[in-house]
Formats: structure tokens, sequence, C-alpha cells
């Protein structure tokens, strides 16, 4: 038996055990974690240096990039988050055994359809020691197993932070220490990602490159985006003032993040005197503008669009813009090049904004609000996935109810199909019952 | 452009201009794809004339089963009966514009997940003209362009069929003509089976080789169940009548469906009483039984189980009958050899019934009640889109809802992500609306 096979072996049988477990005792290995890490802060600050040691030669030749040794980094400061993150995980609602449908189907024959865990989650994520505590969080307390592939940078902190986490969830007695698997070597993640009969969702966290790798390599479904082109169009009705913050807002807040946008589309009745404004301000941190004919008759500092760049995520303090004849024009342009993650609308005119949140094809449409926003937290969900461009499972930024699933409950007296079938066939009843019965 | 490309790209665009039609137009479609099967009954049956006419050589040298024949075969109330499928498909609620949560984020600042279409869907499936209208009108409900592939064996009754519907659906100017396309080489299959960059969605119907053929060679997410390994399981406080009644129904009631039992458990205090009774009954219908050694000390007539006949779906008249030495032990049979479709225990002990549908990995688990009964219309949903037995999307039966995605929608006032971050940073509401508002 590879270790690949034995690993999903004990997930799948940790998972099994996993599932029936109230939320009590999830909540209790949970805690138990938490005080895990914020008991262990000094040896996971020392396991972190030495990771950060080995990386430091890395940025200097340039083969590691600046930003994502910082996101290495943990400090006394960071460590006492990531525990605190483990208890706000405890304190959500409990994801499992919500009853989502009741039906009477006939006398003393009920049907639920009742949340239940998906079974064996794999996370796979580049860097960042703390993604390795909130996805194990996250999969314990919606019931499932997790099995985690921390980036190679990280190795010594992920090591010791599984361990921690590992022998702390398993120390109530309740949640069996297989729950929780860490895998290291690269061999066992290719073969991890064709186990479709083991894995049932694959979470990955990373760059575009990295996510795309991930799903043209495997099988297994996939929760997660590989691009974010996140468009906002300025409306011939916008408020132009509105228009300008929240173009600033979108581009400039935290350019290098998903939900930031890469191009503005702007109507060509408003483009006149919105962009020169838009143009003033986003130079105020520096932004590119790379625009279209019309664009660059407006603003002559701008460089010239290619048809590459409508496609293109810069996640950088660049901006591609784009005037258009109409509503339907940006709509077809969102539709063509967006990534269906988020895309906003600036307007006065509700008549407009309907039209735009009713035929942009993506995750998240917004009217004058910024895309920026969209987010599992600022959403309200409490503590967040990833967010999905796909359309199958969940979509958008996701929260806890993206790892469960859920099984209809049917409770009868006896009750056969035969009884519904030929002459002097029972009829169903189907009536709804209230959810909370 | 290679046949492919044109048809995706056609359903594409098709998909975009039907997702904002109202439930009416999508209903004026239906209804006039209703009218065209009832107008043209003669047309269809003669196609399907020249169709059964080629087959029947076929079933004579053992080519083609004779069921797939029958499947095949139309006559005039079963055309009919397409035509009153279609006009239910129109008569169910609107899966779409449902609101399936709404919260306050801020004053002014409103977030609702609603449903809207996932795209484009594609069926593959075997024969069976009257499958071809029943995608095609669940599609066009739920507001997704359809591209079908129909078996080789109903090539005529599949295009004409097709082309009716295309044609009615598009009369009413409101339905574009390519949210219905028609693919009929095999080669254009194999194109379709890799497009995951235009297809939302791939429903398979046929055989379990036939599902299993489509979920391995397709990276699209796959909508379906290969296998159907069903389970009943006699616990030792069984009904003894009951669990007699729920044998013969669930193992002879229509045993090449996939519902059907394949395996019965008993637990080892029950087995000496029931198993005389259950295979009395059984032999009725001439059920060969297939038992492990305990089985076989009690009944003499029964064949020797296999470690293979554990994980075989018969689809026939057979049924593997284990003895187990308790409820844990029938709950980890079922879930190393079911294939978490559906399984039912027979019990009076509702603690015993508690732990058997909590434990159990299956997309149905049922308390005295025949599996037989996990079925769309039997739950309730008015129409079947087929039935899952993976957990992404969709599990177990599914309905409409299984043919819809959701968008989030935020209207704000220009609200900002920087208005929520750093010194006097705003703090969300996440208020709770009613979702009807």
């Amino acid at each position: 038996m590879s270790d690949i096979d034995a690993i999903c072996l004990a997930a799948r049988s940790a998972a099994l055990a996993l599932a029936p477990l109230t939320n009590e005792a999830r909540n209790r290995a949970l805690a138990a974690m938490a005080d895990a890490i914020d008991g262990n802060a000094v040896r996971i600050l020392e396991a972190n240096a030495q990771d950060t040691a080995a990386a430091e030669p890395l940025v200097a030749s340039g083969e590691m990039s600046e930003p994502l040794l910082r996101r290495l980094e943990l400090n006394e400061r960071k460590v006492a988050q990531i525990a605190e993150g483990v208890r706000a995980v405890a304190e959500l609602p409990d994801p499992l055994g919500v009853a989502r449908m009741a039906t009477l189907l006939d006398e003393e024959l009920t049907l639920r359809r009742v949340t239940c865990p998906l079974g064996v989650v794999a996370a796979v994520f580049e860097s960042r020691p703390d993604a390795l505590v909130q996805i194990a969080s996250l999969c314990l307390k919606s019931g499932n197993a997790a099995i985690l592939k921390g980036g190679r940078e990280a190795a010594h902190t992920n090591r010791l932070m599984s361990e921690l986490l590992r022998d702390a969830a398993s120390s109530t007695g309740e949640v069996p220490a297989d729950a929780l698997q860490l895998v290291e070597a690269r061999e066992d993640v290719q073969a991890l990602l064709s186990r479709d009969d083991a894995v049932d969702l694959l979470i990955p966290r990373g760059s575009n490159e990295f996510v795309r790798y991930i799903k043209e390599h495997s099988n297994i479904p996939v929760l997660g985006h590989a691009d974010g082109i996140c468009h906002l169009y300025v409306d011939e009705a916008a408020d132009t003032a509105m228009a300008v913050r929240l173009t600033f807002d979108a581009k400039t807040q935290y350019p290098a993040v998903c939900n930031a946008i890469e191009t503005l589309l702007v109507h060509e009745k408003k483009a006149g005197e919105f962009l020169p404004l838009a143009a003033e301000a986003l130079a105020e941190k520096g932004v590119a503008i790379r625009g279209c004919d019309a664009t660059r008759a407006i603003l002559a500092s701008a460089g010239a669009a290619t048809e590459e760049d409508w496609g293109t995520e810069y996640l950088d303090l660049i901006l591609s813009v784009r005037v258009v004849e109409s509503l339907a024009e940006a709509v077809d342009h969102i539709n063509r090049y967006g990534s269906r993650h988020t895309d906003a609308i600036v307007t006065k005119d509700e008549a407009a904004a309907r039209t735009f949140l009713a035929r942009v094809d993506a995750a998240s449409v917004m009217w004058n609000a910024s895309p920026r926003l969209a987010d599992g937290f600022r959403y309200g969900f409490g503590a967040e996935v990833g967010i999905a461009t796909d359309k199958i499972h969940a979509r958008g930024p996701v929260g806890l109810e993206g790892l469960v699933t859920y099984k209809y409950q049917l409770e009868g007296n006896g009750h056969l199909v035969s009884d519904y079938e030929g002459a002097d066939a029972r009829t169903f009843l189907h009536r709804p019952l209230p959810l909370n019965e």
C-alpha cells in the first residue's frame, strides 16, 4: 500500500467516525486546537524562523517574491490571531443536521433533506501557515476529514502546526487522529489529485497558475477560482462623484486581490466628464491606464490597450479602460472577457441596474457598491473557504455551507412502492412540513 | 471552426439570452413545444417506425436487447404522454429568481442570494426518445441552453423531435432557436466531453457502463449515477412481517432499476425467523439467493455469495444475503460496498434507526420504507433530472433545482471597502432580512 493509499483509507474511515459527532464534541476539539496554538506559540515561532531563514536567500536571489515571504512570516500577534480564528469557527452555527426541506409524502411517511458532511476534503495551498489552521478548523466544524498539503517554503511551520492540531483535536477522545493528515511529498500530491474515489472536494489556494494546474490535473471537484477579472461599469446615468470613489476603491484599496477590478467600462456619454476625474484620483496611487482609442482621445497620458488586456488579471496598479456605446455592449464585454467573479454597475437608473444584475453572468453582481466587498466575512458568513467562480455546488464567497452536502431521510411505517401502483393505488400527499418539527 | 465549436458558441450565446426571460415567456415556449408534439404525432410515429424497423433485426441477432427496443418504441398513447409531460414541467414553480438568503450588510447595502440558470447543459442518453423531450423541457424551464445527444438507435425520432421542439420553442419570438441543439456525430460527442469551458453540467442517462464512461472521459461536472447498489438491513428489532413485505417490494417490484435492492443484511438474532419467510416470498417471483455461510445454514437452497457479489448490481432477480452480528457491522458493510444511492433499515428500535440514518453515507437513507421510493416524482419534485450519487451540487433524486445555481446581488449606495478599514472603520450590521421582501 502506498503512502497515499494509506492516507486516503485513514481519511475515509475518520470521515465516517466524524459524521455522527455532535456540534459540542466538534467544538471541544476546536477549543483544544486553539489552546494548543496559544500554548505552543514559542515553538511555532521557532519553526517559522527556520522557514523564513531558508526563504530569505531565495528572496535575495529573486526565486521567491517579497510578498510571499511576508505571508510566510509569523509573529506573536499573528499566532494569537490564528488561535482566535479557530475559536471564531467554533462559535459559528452548526452547519450539520439542518433540515432544508421536509415533506409529508403520505400518512406516516416523512421525507427530510438534512445537511451532512461531504466526507474527505483535500486542501492544497502555497505558503501561508495560517491557511492550514483555517482550513483544518473549517473542515472539523463541518465534520469532514481533511488532507492538507502546504507550501514547501512553510514545511517546518506546517509540520509542527499539523502535529499540534492533530494531537489537540484527538485529545478529547472524540475526534479520530486521522481526521487531520498532512501530505508533504510532491509525488503524494500528484497521487492525491487522481484519487476521486477517496476525496470528495479539492480546495486549492494560491496563484492563478497554481489553481489552474490543480483544476487541469484532477477529476476531483474543485472549489475555488483561478482568475479574478472583475469589472466596474460606469453607466450614462451614474453619479459621477460616486463613480470616481468606487473606481478608486475597487482598483487601489488592495490591488493584489481577486476582487479588485482590472477593467473599467464607461458609457460614451459619461466618458468625457468622468474619465479625467477618475484618472486624476487614480494617479494619486500611480495607477497606469491602458485604454481603447476613445479613452485615449480623452486621456492623453493613457497607454493603448490590446485585445490581451481585456482578458488579463493584473493584480497590480494597472487598469484597462474601455468606452462603450451602451449598457448592452458593457454586459457583452463582461460576459466575454470576465471570469464570472464579481462585476458592478454605477448608475442612478434602476432599470439599467436591474438589466445589469440579471444579464451579467457572474457569482457576484453589484449596483453602486465596490466589487471589493465580495468576501465571505463582509457577506456575513463568518469564515470563508474561498471564492468559487464555477457554477456547481457553491458559488461566490463560500462559507461553511460549501463543505456540506445533504442526505434525504425517509421515515415510514412499512411503506411499499407497490402500494402506489396499479389498481387501488394510493396517491402521495406531498404536503410541505415546517422545517423545525 | 469545427461543428462542436459552433454548437458551443451558439449555446453560450443562447444561454445568455435565455437567462433574463420571465417564467411566462419560458412557459409560452413550453406550451408551443407540447402542441407541436401533439400536432405532429403521425410524423413522429412514422419516424419512430423507421427506427424500430432498423432495430428489429438487431434484436433478432442479439446486438440489441429486447427492453431497449421496448423503450425506443413509441405509440399514440406514449406520444400524448410525452406532450403532457412538457405541460407538467411548465406548471412547476419557477425555479429562477428565488431569493434563498437576504442580509442587510449595512444601511442601504443589501445582499441577496438569488437562483439563476447554470448556462449550458449537455445531456447524453441512450435510446429513449422521451428522455430527449423531458431534458429539453426541464432545461428550458430552468433557463438553460441544452445540447442533446440521443442514442443512434433513435436517430430518426430524435432528429424530428428536436426539430419540432426547436421550431416550437423559438416560434413565440422569445427563446433563441439555439437554446436547443442536437448533436449526432460520434466525434462531436467526444469533442463535447472535453468542452468544460463551454458546458456547465453533463447529464448522462443510460447503463452503468455508459455513465461510467462519460464520467471518466470528461472534466465537466456530471449529474447522475453509475451504480445503484442498494441495501435493506433487517434489524434484530424488526417487525418480521413488515421486513418480508419491504424485502419483496424492494427486490421484485421492478428489479431492473437503480433503487431496487441488491443485498439484504440480516441481524443474526433475526435471521432464523426472518430468512425462511423472506425466501418463501421471494421464491414466488423466482428470485435466486446468494448467501454467506450463515445464510446458507438457514436456507439450504441458497447459492454461495463471493466477495464480488457484495459489490455487484444485478438489476435482475438475484439477491445477495448476509447475516451480520450487529447494526455496526451492517453500517460498515453498506459504507464499504454500497454506491451511496439508497439504503434502508427495518426496525422498531428508534435508537437503532437514528444511528443507521446518521451513519450510513448515502444520498437517501430510510427507516421502515422501501428503497424503491427514492425517486423524484415520489419525493414530490414533479420532474426528475436524474438520481445523483456524488456529493457535490445536488444529491439523490434531483428535480429542477439541480439545473440552477445562484448569484449574489449586492445593492448599495456607493459603499466602499475602505469605509470598513482602518481608523473610524464602519462595522457591518449583517442583519438577516425576510426572503420575500
